[in-house]
């Protein structure tokens, strides 16, 4: 049976739940078409979090891979559409690591994009009513570091993959306690991604609309 | 039996939905201690909205009123502290009307404040896991035109009576056509609304918590 | 000779500026028609502030009245329409006051409104290239408090006199600070207030644009 | 004689001026230490925006090239980390082409980062007393293409020189038209750029402080 990886991150910068692992934990064994999700939860730690995902990787050998993480101060669900081998954290990660400008692979490229169908991802969220956007960075924290660790991986894979990094809003839980952030209810983003989910796996070459900024 | 009468608005600003009328009708005929719930849709027009809601009080003889209305681009669900006493449109209405600077009572007060314990109903929703906070606007449109006529004519009821506005983000489904905008789940809502109408009942003398703004 | 009062803040809430009064003592003497500016500083404290700004008042007896305060977060010139009958403070005040939901005038009417030719006075900014807008709140901290005693005081006083409250964006130097905050420079700022001066003295009645907001 | 190039580009989007126009012609022929600037205005229209920079740059064979770009909306002098090698149009550019995921440079590197010292960039700038920060993305329209154009031919110059591309607010006169808009004036972004060019200049390797985002 074929396998969708999707994975999520432990709570981190004092917060009690992490959205992308709530989010992910619920599609655990969900069949989309002929494949089956298989989950795995991160680490927020630079250097394991990316070691982790990669061992899920090899043991799945999945047709696609959604690393999932939380955007608190985001309204819509970010399909990212690249990373930067760059970490640069404005806080400790949960080890107390706090590199600055420090490449994440030495010697890597300086980014690789996301080898989702982004642009159908989006369309067929916002038509399932789920507020979605491409984004135009992941930052320079854990989750951009597990965006680039896959997709440096994924590079060198030796079977038919594609992956790439999602961003969720706050929970609506998180959101009560933090002044003027937006949220978004679980159910929302598991409509939305079920929509995604199923355009990635339709769609071979990606549509063209724009989802781009202009700054 | 007692009642607690609830109000939505009819969609306006070229949106198909209000959230405020899809959460208030979710609410119909729903019970709160020995209390029942009941419901009026008022159209988004000056001057009409106002004497539909008040004829609902006047039908209904309410212990509490919770006057909803949608608040595009907030994160939070809104509870108004204060209606003044000035209609100023940026967008007509839904008869074409556009006031600028216009008192909506003529020789009214310069304003009412709402007569909710909001600070309790805040914690309340807060609790609850949802975002809630008290706002210090209610704008110049239709939905401070519906507060504003409320507790003007409150000021004169001959029975117990509470009452305020309550403004909620957008529905997910509009958020998904508004870039940037941030939106919340009925379901968020409705967690919330039944929090806050349990503090509501339950709530005397309002707690002192502050709910203030700088500026 | 006839007099132009302008008021500004001394710095609060860990601030070393308070911009509000280094644009205040700029204007000091300055001239505009038969008008010269009178300046007073407030203290950032509940009480204190009115009582001076009444005082300087009553000395100088002016024709127009411009309270200055700093909106942090701002990111243009507001003009405030209303102040409420309220004091609910987010943070202490310079005595380390912090009031909850307690009127500013006891038995006070809820609110005053501006008696300043608002649209007519951002028009005139505007015209000048400099970003300003009306704001439906003034909070309900110190700038709010000072707005109300001020527009008590005046709906009583025996000459004509107009008067009202700006609030203006942090300086650059308190941005640089501040992730994300807007500023506005200290020439700006002046140009606007300008403009807006002699269109406060060249409006006998305000005009009829609309400076609303829907929520 | 050495020399440093400023860029700015023409106006777009329906605007009047772009300030970074506006400001790089300020700094025509300004001494910096023992450097000389040289100014170029772009047309705002992919490829051939790339083209008349690299012209100049050949021309001049300047030690410090800085390009600079409108960002409405933004409220800092943001110092751009990295330019990807897509085009992604929200709007059309003044030729009237509007690009969807098109590489700029076909079988080109994914990205390339700015080879300036960027945290001493900044962080002379906020002692300056000038809002500015690192960011991590320039967008996908002409200003990243200008940016990564750049930079993929600086990485082959014969020559030492660093590069890379910085982002203004809006003048206050455009954001007087734009609701909600942020601003810098001229001369606090001229402020802010002198101590920007300054440390340059005086930076042979970059200072440790973070500018990371984590989302």
């Amino acid at each position: 049976m074929k396998t969708i990886l999707i994975t999520g991150i432990e709570p981190f910068d004092n917060q009690a739940v992490n959205p992308s692992w709530e989010i992910a934990r619920q599609l655990q064994r969900r069949q989309f078409g002929d494949a089956q999700v298989a989950t795995c939860r991160l680490p927020c730690v630079f250097g394991l979090a990316a070691e982790r995902l990669i061992e899920a990787v090899v043991v799945h050998r999945p047709l696609l891979v959604l690393a999932l993480g939380q955007a608190g101060g985001r309204s819509k669900v970010s399909l990212e559409r690249v990373a930067i081998n760059i970490d640069d954290a404005r806080i400790p990660d949960n080890h107390g690591e706090q590199p600055i400008d420090r490449p994440i692979i030495s010697g890597g490229p300086a980014a690789y994009f996301s080898t989702l169908p982004l642009k159908a991802m989006v369309q067929a969220m916002v038509k399932a009513g789920v507020p979605a956007e491409v984004s135009q960075t992941a930052g320079t924290f854990v989750c951009n570091h597990i965006m680039y660790g896959l997709l440096h991986f994924l590079a060198r894979a030796d079977w038919p993959v594609r992956g790439g990094f999602i961003h969720v809003p706050y929970l609506p839980s998180q959101a009560a306690a933090h002044p003027g952030a937006p949220s978004m209810a679980t159910a929302t983003v598991l409509a939305g991604l079920e929509a995604a989910i199923m355009a990635a796996l339709n769609t071979e070459r990606d549509i063209a609309v724009t989802g781009g900024a202009v700054s």
